[in-house]
């Protein structure tokens, strides 16, 4: 039960921190909109920056755990894997709820880099790399962290122009750049399923 | 005299932003550290949200003047000033005072793509990457605008890896990729100084 109150507290503050902000979303806020006393929610978190580390968790599993079954639902092989990332974001940025990334977003807000809040964001884009990483050794590339690196890098930049610049579109033009990338650093697609 | 008050306090204004955030500086944490009197500041400035829009638009004009003059006298030719593009980059992400894109931070905090504050920040996205564009046309890239999107999407994803995960040498891993799209974009380079 008192999970329950937890979960529903920091689900709400995700909603919260991802419309308004950070910093423009205070505590009284979050406790009236999910109906959460204010003694409960201390004794779960020790302070805002508690939750808001406790609310990163949560996002981070949840779309991570999101993004990678999608694209292994759909795409079977690892090379096509690779290149069926910038389709799950470009479904991503189509979502009505969009907000751009939490993580880029609280690094706005939070911009020492030992901030707890600031070394979260930085983890989780750590983690989304690795998981490339993995799909690029798979997948036979010559370098496999050079090839993650460049998927990384236009992955992020898509999340940027999508955000900031209002372009749903450029999860496209980041899938174009990074085939001709795969392209160069895969061995020959023969058609083995590979 | 009035106009020497006024750049001072988007100065000082633009200093406390990039280091504390829009939301987490307040006015009077402005005024007291610019020295500049409450009544001043609202003579030329009807809200703390038209001193952030004169503070994007300074920041805009300083960094892109800074970031093409520093590009042009290093590199003479448009093929050569694509890829110094990521090496100039790389020099911002090593300044002491590097704290990510502050437009992309803006952005973070005033999340609706319709207030100007997110327009602004879109605006210089626009503006970095037309002049991308303009190089591209000029070293004679067969789709210069398809050079330009995916050389920003590199720029930008490094912005990311460098403030957000705190990657430095994410330039120098945007170049490598930056290399291999330039490669397959441009007529072949026969040494012709183009």
């Amino acid at each position: 039960m008192a999970r329950d109150r937890r979960e529903h507290l920091v689900q709400t503050a995700l909603d919260l921190f991802c419309r308004d902000g950070f910093h423009a979303t205070g505590i009284d806020r979050i406790l009236s909109e999910s109906g959460v006393a204010k003694m409960t929610m201390y004794k779960h978190f020790r302070s805002k920056d508690e939750l808001i580390l406790a609310v990163l968790r949560r996002r981070d599993e949840e779309f991570r755990n999101w993004f990678m079954r999608t694209v292994e639902g759909r795409a079977d092989t690892p090379r096509a894997r690779l290149i069926c990332l910038f389709d799950v974001l470009g479904e991503w940025f189509g979502q009505t709820d969009f907000t751009g990334c939490t993580f880029i977003n609280a690094a706005a807000e939070y911009g020492e880099a030992d901030d707890p809040i600031h070394a979260s964001a930085a983890e989780h884009k750590r983690l989304v790399r690795s998981y490339i990483g993995k799909l690029a050794d798979a997948a036979g590339a010559a370098e496999p962290n050079a090839l993650a690196n460049a998927l990384t890098l236009l992955i992020e930049g898509a999340i940027t122009m999508a955000y900031v610049a209002g372009e749903k579109d450029a999860a496209v033009r980041a899938r174009d750049a990074a085939a001709v990338l795969i392209e160069a650093s895969l061995p020959a697609n023969e058609g083995t399923g590979n």
